[in-house]
């Protein structure tokens, strides 16, 4: 089949002119002599990737310059890992919200490190919603709270109070960490309101491989636990995140996502496009008279990740393979909770929205 | 210019034809209706790339049935921080044998963990040679005693006894674990000797960003230290090193490249390629008069990496310029040493070495 619509939660559809630049530039890298994955990263041609990349990152995000950024190999997990090592005592109390899978995730590779608390989680009811403010159990002591700020799976995102949803909270003196991995760049975000936010790239940023952490500068004074030296954010930071050789291939190819999406109109015109996206697909679920259904909270609704469930599961496998005759793959539901799943990251076109939606619809008819 | 003679030490040269292959798959991977670096890790296109790939990496390096193999994201660094993790009780002692810069590296990823000790250095002498046996220091008790199979560096490699050269040692009961990022599969290896093996794959296996580890199982068994999920072997082992998202095209394109190195004719072709290759250079540089030098005890040579200096450091730079004008490049020494160093891993053809002898000799005409 020629390219489909590719509603893959991560790794996840790139938009065509960066794998067709990538395609040109795979044999040899300007006049290297060589490809740009044969070639030292310390070289000044590598060099200049890796800085446009960061500088073009800052622009798209508006990074303040007080917060550092970090390319790292490996992914989101990680992240989760070297937060307590580097920016908690050892032992000490560190806050957890969980709205859904990732955020469990974040505790079991916390765990061993901090006194984990759990201040507050929406487990019990499925996750299908973000516990209250008000019951949240927060520890003024705490090294960090931590949220997942887009739950992938569970469909569950921190929403601007502004629009009916649920906000990030204050969390005062100590620093809210957040994992953006499923929601970086999908719109614009007051970056000074966090300690720091990571994201794996396979979703909104580039390829899987590489992840970026970008950290308020005062933080990385803290001591943290005894740890390896490429555990270490201090020294990551001093050595340009080239402590060891870094995933460069992967690096050049997130410098070309953050260009297009720069050269499409930056993430105010990508946050109009998500809109538009999500309110197309939660408005065929919900105007579907029960044939699909989504089961999050409205006010918390993911726009990146719509989890959705037949009435009838029987029609599962004829819904997917009908999709994929469609042009329409990467629907199938994460073994967790079952059903489907499209996931409309940045990289999804209106288009591609329109026409799920559309078969969507046909398939309905068919068989409702 | 055109594709030139790479010899930069990691990242490091790849098969042409390789790369031609994942310029041709970019943008659809068979009939997938997306590219590989865009599809699920988990679904069927992708798992099996990812047991081509490690049955044909069994097949070339003749790994053992109770040897487990992992692709993990990132380099050797972290693998070295993961080690001791996994296999040492906390504060342990560890034996570690420094014969070039990637051996103390290795200690500054293990101290916080074990009760380090420096069985044997040869750094008083700039690392120009291995120990002897009978200077190690080794601990009865230690968790494992840690080696760099090959200096990518210093150029400093363990080399078969019957060959004249330090061959690894005998360690009795305690498990041998080796670094072989820049010398894993450039000649037949006896697995079943060492505890683990592990190497970034940016010399010999395929592009940065993805690593191998190869470990006995029943070290599997081990308590470790307390430890995120994500950095424990046993987890990623149950969880087929899918964890968490792997660096998925990494991962293809290093499939790739053992693919390559199987129909070239496997580890025991490339052994004689590479011992041509060393030859050729290493007569080169010994015949030159003293124009070039290699300081580093025959006995021990690395045929993988070939630091070498010219006896006027004044003429470096003209050299440098030279071997690039005549499509020679990646040739500057590591900064930690100076000088030149040429990197001849498998993917480098005599020919290549041939051009590089051919050049050093119309320098040393034209400036001797």
């Amino acid at each position: 089949m020629s390219r489909a619509y590719n509603f893959s939660p991560g790794p996840a559809a790139l938009p065509e002119s960066v794998l067709r630049q990538a395609q040109q530039d795979m044999l040899e890298w300007g006049d290297a002599g060589a490809s740009i994955v044969e070639i030292s990263h310390r070289g000044p041609e590598f060099m200049a990737v890796a800085a446009a990349a960061e500088a073009d990152l800052r622009t798209l995000l508006s990074i303040p310059d007080d917060y550092a950024v970090l390319f790292l190999p490996g992914g989101a997990t990680t992240q989760q890992a070297l937060l307590p090592l580097n920016f908690a005592a050892p032992g000490q109390r560190a806050d957890y919200v969980l709205t859904g899978h990732w955020g469990k995730t974040a505790t079991r590779q916390a765990h061993a490190y901090v006194d984990l608390n759990v201040a507050a989680s929406s487990e019990a009811g499925g996750f299908r919603d973000i516990p209250q403010a008000g019951e949240w159990r927060l520890s003024p002591d705490a090294a960090y709270v931590h949220v997942t700020a887009n739950e992938t799976i569970h469909g569950v995102e921190f929403r601007p109070a502004a629009a009916g949803g649920h906000a990030f909270p204050d969390t005062g003196d100590v620093p809210l960490f957040a994992d953006f991995s499923s929601s970086i760049a999908s719109e614009p975000l007051d970056i000074s309101r966090f300690g720091a936010i990571y994201a794996g790239a396979q979703k909104n940023l580039g390829p899987v491989g590489i992840a970026v952490v970008i950290v308020r500068r005062d933080l990385l004074e803290r001591a943290g636990q005894p740890r390896a030296d490429i555990f270490d954010y201090r020294l990551q930071l001093a050595a340009e995140s080239m402590l060891n050789t870094p995933p460069t291939w992967n690096w050049y190819l997130a410098g070309l996502v953050f260009r297009w999406m720069l050269d499409e109109g930056g993430v105010a015109e990508f946050a109009r496009r998500n809109a538009e996206k999500a309110r197309l697909l939660y408005a065929a679920i919900d105007g579907s008279g029960g044939f699909y259904r989504n089961e999050v909270d409205a006010a918390v609704r993911s726009r990146m990740n719509v989890p959705f469930f037949l009435a009838d599961d029987a029609h599962d496998a004829a819904f997917l393979d009908g999709a994929r005759a469609a042009g329409l793959i990467g629907l199938k539901g994460h073994r967790v909770l079952g059903g489907m799943r499209a996931s409309i990251y940045n990289a999804m076109p209106v288009s591609g929205v329109a026409a799920l939606v559309d078969y969507m619809q046909a398939f309905q008819q068919r068989h409702g």
